[in-house]
């Protein structure tokens, strides 16, 4: 392959810094409290570059969503045959990268609703479904609850600090073996 | 008990409606969203009687989450023998008080692991516990996990559709059926 014309490569570079600023404001501030202004500066990029790249700041948010979730769905693979250690190793990756739950919560606080329609959401959510229903026919996971709930269940149950804010005590009690345990005991056929 | 003097009276009445504004306003933008001059003009207050009666706009945040937690607690108390049906009063209470979680994700965003700080909150959370662990001392709950880290477990799975921000086909997949049976299966001794 051809390397890219210079122009191709240092539109994807401004491309990229854009998304990594845009990421740290929205992390911050959220949709309402992000300032386009302060993207462009901290990805010395001109501002009219956002809109050409992403169109509006709304569209902007959903694309740093878009990205961060396919970078966690691919360190973080669903093993419908390993739900403990799919909670435990999808706990990890959250607790590394804070940045994510926080757009996450801005999204649902500011966009309510709208997060399970992205495309990006809808077909993931399908796969693991489809995944975990195999699991179950498979005798691997009870069959005593739905997928659909069972997978929400089990995401519930990741996600059960988000609510105490990172609390170093919470972090302790709900340690990987606490979280294991009590996802083998909500999924074990 | 004779009647408050006319000036008492008046004083507890605009208070009253300064919560209920604040409640408002702080649950559609936030802490850093939210406007005191609106609050004070749906008050149909002096905006200079909000510092009086709560001081600055995050001492304003806080107590309005403290009301609302209060009426919570009044409402759906702890019932350690019966952890399922308090899971599904809980999240019957937050579904018909949206404003109640709303305003919790601003804080937990906006004060990251504040919340937990708050004497209302750490009490409340103390005294469960120790219901829990009475529970578990009489054999009634799973004595397998300690009791805060249960006590989290159980709370995960009622607030486990928080990041799906009341999409109803959630709603839908995690019933109030589907919820009391994982709590069951969670906490069964």
């Amino acid at each position: 392959m051809p390397p890219a014309p210079k122009q191709q490569r240092d539109a994807a570079a401004t491309r990229a810094r854009l998304l990594d600023a845009a990421t740290v404001e929205f992390a911050e501030h959220g949709l309402a409290g992000a300032r386009v202004d302060r993207i462009a500066a901290a990805a010395e990029a001109n501002k009219q570059l956002i809109y050409a790249y992403f169109g509006n700041k709304r569209q902007l948010f959903d694309a740093v969503i878009e990205g961060r979730v396919a970078e966690l769905l691919e360190t973080v693979p669903f093993t419908a045959e390993d739900l403990p250690g799919y909670a435990v190793r999808l706990r990890g990756f959250n607790r590394a990268h804070p940045e994510l739950m926080r757009l996450v919560l801005w999204h649902t606080l500011e966009c309510p609703g709208e997060l399970l329609e992205l495309e990006f959401t809808s077909d993931s959510n399908a796969k693991k479904i489809a995944a975990l229903q195999a699991a179950q026919d498979a005798g691997a996971v009870t069959a005593a609850t739905p997928a659909p709930t069972l997978l929400l269940e089990v995401l519930a149950l990741v996600h059960g600090d988000i609510l105490t804010g990172g609390s170093e005590a919470v972090e302790v009690m709900l340690d990987d073996d606490a979280l294991a345990a009590a996802v083998r005991r909500l999924t074990a056929p």
